[in-house]
């Protein structure tokens, strides 16, 4: 998910305009115009860094210098320095809060992906770990990237990216087999087809029409096993990819991953998230 | 925070953009374009509904009827139909996860508002209940909104809108006292004064030097005492503003609330957030 | 590649609003502000139409009724009648050089392509015919949504829905197996991988390291037969996809899709492209 | 044409964006972020190079170092390096398909203006080759710079630097004597006066009607010496300025060209045009 | 001068956002959200109506009705009513600044002009009345609209209009006929050449250079006089075009325009303004 | 009112983008492309210095050096030197006259506001002087910034920084009393309520509803005086902001402020202004 830095900053600048609104009348009335400040932004509790990357285009576009002390996916410990800032000490203080909602946003859904992550990986699955697009409004890039950062699987990117078949779309023409047929007929070959079923008869209808991944929505794990083992069956099993979806949270993860499913996906990692707390302190002012 | 719809709608159409990328390539494969549908948005908890007039723009920019069957504030059962939407069947399915990603996110801002302000009434206090600039970044006027809605204070909008001198600041002009004579000197009449004291005694001195609100930042509920204790004896009491934040939760907060503080304040509200289960289902599609 | 019309108008607008600059002076000095219009959009060429949703939007956003009498992929013969506009006099007269700008490139782009489909369907082939990133700069979707239009695969939409490493990618990591495998290690399982060949050898390491495409780059058909030779031995053929690219044109795109590939691309559709001439005729001025 | 760079990186950047979607995701699979890369910029034909302001912009705008071996307007020959440049690997790899788009484009325009320029010089001819505003639509910048850059005259700009009367605005006010008087009521004394005229007739009326340029529209070699002179019987010859239009290519436009006009118009120049092969080769590629 | 509405939309929107800020909470607070109100616009001074168009286009894109009750360019007097408001409420009085920011502004530029126009029509004096690029920064459009509607000359609507040769840029060439010449090699033929000369001997020197214009600034009327007996002498007067500039006011404007000038053209008509007083008056809130 | 520079850039970048439409083509045909000039920016008549900051942004923007001779806020005399720029040539002559309306402009605005605060610190009044949103439409940042330069108070900064009940919402709810009720019900703690009155009575009525400010609308200084009694017996005075509005002007400002208000606040200060004349003189230019 590279893009270079100038396309990120405006997404960044966005951000920060609508917090400043006319501007930041408490700084501009309290820090003389000629301050140089240092600064430095400081883990308050443990997780997995995200967000530097974005954090860094946003300081340096406004003229501010800066060290990251952590690369995007490190650990980080509680009380970690995560980066120096040096520059208008004014900027830094306009700037605090919104490079602090980034990165601990970041950061948090990061933390939560490897969480989850590792707890497959001790298990011993390689089952991946996806989130969807229930992402904050807006911030559909940056939670997916901060999925990413956490060893998670971004998923589709947005709607042009992969077909997915939806039960409302389903609904629209009436059966799995008809919707996939329609689309199998136009398709760009770059394109992956996913199909979500509800029903265990309908994976291996799905597998027949030729997708290439299904999604097994709000399947029980009971469920997802009759599935493989009817995809075993009639030789589909690791032809066609398979996603459980719905319902899965960190405490019955490892119950939906190990019934043979290659990809287990939870809304929550960027929609009900936990923010990690960080914040940033100035350690020194002076005139210019 | 009344917008007209045209200047919300650009917000609202710019989450929608992201998400389509260079268009939505599932629905424009399966669902023909003169397809007309009906749908409708149901909640799958109860709760408190927010993001309704939001939902309404973008569903009416995009040439869709909407017909709004509960109001912004209003409590929502599981299973209750919250809007019915008529039209172009694809704008429909294209929007859907934007639109679900508003309403499911302000209205779980919006419950969790109302729980702590419900928490209070019970308790018998009028103590306020304010969210603070820890909104997921670039999402201020939709997180803020949401609390507004839920019966919470939506505090600063941003940093033109009062005088809030926080840590950062008074560390650069050395006391509470300086930094709020240097606001003083050149502050416009229209905005109030807002200063964050880290220490009891420091309470009496922000309160002479003239500011209309105290934040006690970090106090436990007996510190918050011991500063109420010493306003009163200075007669400053109700005369100034209190709001307490850092460290409160939905488990403390009555004990906070019951210091005699006028406001207290969550991060948590619009920062470590947990949606509103919604959902959109298409109930009868045909051609036009 | 479906997007609610208001999501179009933007663009659609800003290439309006270059024409314009600070406005139409000549329409402004002849035509009265009151005055409505009856014009007609007409093929001066036989072709293929496209252009024509994007047109709707176009003139529907500036408050002009339109009556499209031809569909996007309908065959148009000289002089047909492809659209009825009816509205305010000087916004039809603005507007007509821009409409038709993407009129007669949209419907050129469609009319090539189609022309190239139906060469193969003669021959009895179902190779897809393909477009390439060579678009003019800025009009990816509208170009590609051309191709679509006549028949042709519009490949990848930008560069974040497939995996297509190119020549310089694998310069940078030094062979097509290391390129693939370093890919294949953390790509989403939402994506395809493409990889680009330039030597008959490397047609099998590519389908042995597990890619799901191969881009002949510049092969001549007999170098193509060979590859095709050496993966119907090793069992990939029909298992991986083959795009044929480089050096392809209306005349001698029979020799290649005739390979066996699944896929011939040519840059040329979208980039060195012949226009389909359109104008348009005020049919009838009144006063409001 | 002259705009300050920051201008320009705009509507550059834009484009770039456009290709991105959420991010190039192949090179980030395999370029290290740490990488620092040489490329150059190679001509694959010969031609007139355009666009390297515009591409340069570009490059340097994302942060990398430009060298240009060539300059606006100077001819290139097969194989010549055109730019060296040197930078971030990632930033080079995902801007390198929107980077020559640009110069090609603008570059194949350029050099088939050239060509007809120079066919006019060597018939001994001064007549002026003119493009129109039949451009890709959004590209009226690029595409009249190229031929500026060529040789050419870009015309009007825009909709609002000069008086263009048309075919249908003539249709709304019944006579190019009435267009004419309506305009010069109220027209800016900044602006020229150009007119359209379909019949020999008219070349007179628009003459006495003290236009500045009347454009001969879609007349013959012979309609148009016809009219040269009576233009000159009526002493108006060479004090207004003739634009011959329509139907004019490079195999007749010495034919168009030695009737007396001023100007000769091509909509094709702009229109259905022919790229010049260009490609981008990395060199080297190292760790920062 | 004539944009379509929706181009204008967007200009207009983003004065009416900055106000805006996150919402006119003054008006959410009081005005429930289904009041519908009646508004009338009423003219406090006598004056000329400008900025109508605009007022309509901001209106209506809000989802209000208009009612002109005056169009751009008529008299307006003291208490006339100029518009007719109907719709929601709280659109009505959060838009009620930025639009008598827009109508007051432009009535006064029109106004001002037209004072001046009468005035040298009343000395039957047919010099036009022209206007400059000093305009409020940003707002170039909505400035020379308003000089247009009260019957001056807009001049050049920005730099890429007309060739206008200033002090600078001869000083970068050395002298008139240099600076003039360098034009002349490469203009498009749809420019006209204006040169700015500070002297009286330059006048001549510029007329044989071939421009279309010459500009005499800071000259007194008496040294008007002068140049205009070396153009007659020489033929080229009534040839050439002069435009008197600089130290033009309302007094002295009769002193300059006849001493035989074409233009004289006055930077205060939109730099120094005096806007009209023009207010808006709710006459009827109920509920929807 | 302190953005970092970025954020202004864009606003900045938009006004010098509209002036340019597609580019300076005077500068382009004059100026070679390798120059670099020395340029000084001088203020032509005495004032006070403001846009200077945003004048440095603006002109760093496009890569030009700029030493600021003169500090916002600071006296300026005749002819002094203000800045002094470095760098490409054609860049100063395509920006110098947006910047030239930008510092004219708001030096003026602040020359103006200087002088109503010397007249009344000279009558030994400490009133503030303020501004209105009278501005001109879409420069609301810009005249604010002026007036705060100039020594005035910028009052609201738009539509969400104070509650200001206006006539127009008076009217909607009946009475001062109403309406501030009903924003007392809601408004966040963070806002001060102002209220508009415009008879004595509704004086007292204010007071006692609990408002920050009374805007004594329209009042003669003896009507002013009788408020003030009213307020005084009452035990408001001092205890509730005054405002004085409308009617007020350079030559009976000392009447009004001497009644006792706290405030007089005057539309014309950013609404019929008088720029102070500014110039830019190349002072050299020589090639790269």
């Amino acid at each position: 998910m590279f893009s270079p830095h100038k396309i990120l900053e405006e997404k960044l600048q966005r951000m920060l305009a609508e917090d400043l609104g006319q501007g930041d009348i408490t700084t501009a009335l309290i820090v003389p115009a000629e301050s140089i400040a240092e600064a430095e932004v400081i883990a308050k509790e443990s997780g997995v860094a995200a967000g530097i990357e974005e954090a860094k285009i946003l300081l340096e576009s406004l003229g501010l210098k800066v060290e990251a002390l952590v690369a995007d996916g490190e650990k980080m410990r509680m009380n970690q320095k995560l980066m120096k800032i040096l520059g208008d000490a004014r900027s830094i203080l306009s700037v605090e809060r919104t490079l602090l909602n980034i990165l601990s946003r970041m950061s948090g859904i990061a933390t939560t992906t490897k969480k989850l992550k590792e707890k497959l990986q001790k298990a011993g699955l390689k089952t991946k770990v996806a989130c969807t697009r229930k992402t904050a409004p807006g911030l559909l890039y940056f939670d997916k990237k901060a999925v990413f950062v956490g060893g998670g699987d971004p998923h589709r990117l947005h709607l042009d990216d992969m077909i997915l078949i939806k039960d409302n779309h389903i609904a629209t023409v009436g059966s799995v087999k008809n919707a996939v047929r329609k689309v199998r007929e136009k398709v760009s070959f770059s394109k992956k087809i996913e199909v979500e079923v509800a029903r265990v008869d309908d994976v291996l209808v799905a597998a027949k029409a030729g997708v290439d991944i299904i999604m097994l929505d709000n399947f029980s794990p009971k469920q997802i096993e009759k599935a493989v083992k009817l995809l075993k069956k009639a030789g589909f099993f690791k032809k066609v990819l398979l996603e459980a979806s719905g319902g899965i949270t960190a405490e019955n993860i490892i119950a939906f991953a190990s019934t043979g499913v290659d990809i287990v996906s939870l809304g929550e990692i960027t929609d009900s998230i936990k923010t990690l707390d960080i914040s940033l302190e100035i350690t020194k002012v002076e005139k210019k």
